[in-house]
């Protein structure tokens, strides 16, 4: 059950969102312009930061929800797994491997990030913005799961309820849809 | 040295924050709503979650600057000191030292917060959104850590640097300046 009280039918990362809706809305823009915004990063490469990192904190919501939005914009259910479980060996550039060991590595702790790492991924290519925006993607995505598990909030157990998730936030993104945040049509809260 | 080339003349995450305007906006947005906006917690006490975080997370920039910033809120200069050595301990309300516990536990992982601690806090009169605002506040200082660590930003060694900064961020919050964030007249950078 949620630490705090929260709508059943908008479990994880959506109740919180719509239970302050003034803070939610920078951490909504900080999203939309990380992980939809003009890069050269892919979309499906930036969701498997978001998912990688989420998977790593043991955040169940978030890494089902990211792993599927991964999913649907690479077109394929295998990167993201393979990446979870072991991003060296995941079918990804080599620059994506060096970002994904610099996403690892903030997740344990900012100071982990070693000038080896960057040098690698600065040597397979990558840019000085995209060593930037991966460290970034990596911390707020430690925020969302440290507020998605810190306040204890429901974790459905039915995987069409993160089918419906990754499909919105691929086509929709992450800005407040008008209206609020609709409630899915079917939902097993597992809290 | 920093991992991106980032300005000499602006340390730790003040260099960050106008590396890349577009993110650095909501970012700047959510701490001025969450640590100045209107709140049942002072002030001060918000900044000791800060200072709490952020020492336990070992990011000797931000625990500095938000020691100051709380040492100028309350108007004494051993209370951040005891809170960062032991909140248990430390001249604060049973209520306060009850959110720090929670703050403290949401720096190590979102799923170490319990109901036990959750219930403590709030025998001891916290309210429910003083709850939610700590493991935000706490989540949010996690994600700076991450971000000011995780690139190897310059941390400055004269403590006259964090007194102008914590002096700053009491009087002008956390919006930015017009025209940016202006750099201090001595800085020592210690990278």
């Amino acid at each position: 059950m949620p630490h705090i009280p929260l709508p059943n039918h908008l479990p994880g990362i959506t109740g919180l969102l719509e239970y302050r809706l003034d803070t939610a809305r920078p951490i909504r823009e900080l999203t939309q312009l990380l992980l939809r915004g003009d890069s050269t990063l892919t979309q499906g490469e930036r969701e498997l930061i978001a998912a990688l990192v989420s998977s790593r904190n043991h955040t169940t919501f978030c890494t089902a929800a990211h792993s599927k939005a991964a999913d649907l914009l690479l077109g394929d259910d295998k990167t993201a797994a393979a990446v979870k479980a072991d991003p060296e060996t995941a079918p990804v550039s080599d620059k994506m491997k060096a970002l994904l060991q610099i996403a690892a590595l903030t997740q344990q702790s900012g100071r982990a990030v070693t000038a080896e790492a960057v040098d690698r991924a600065r040597t397979a290519g990558a840019t000085d913005l995209e060593i930037h925006d991966t460290v970034l993607i990596a911390a707020l995505f430690c925020l969302y799961n440290k507020y998605v598990d810190g306040l204890a909030t429901a974790t459905p157990s039915d995987p069409a309820y993160y089918d419906t998730l990754g499909d919105r936030i691929v086509n929709r993104g992450y800005n407040r849809p008008p209206g609020g945040y609709p409630a899915p049509q079917s939902v097993t809260n597992n809290s």
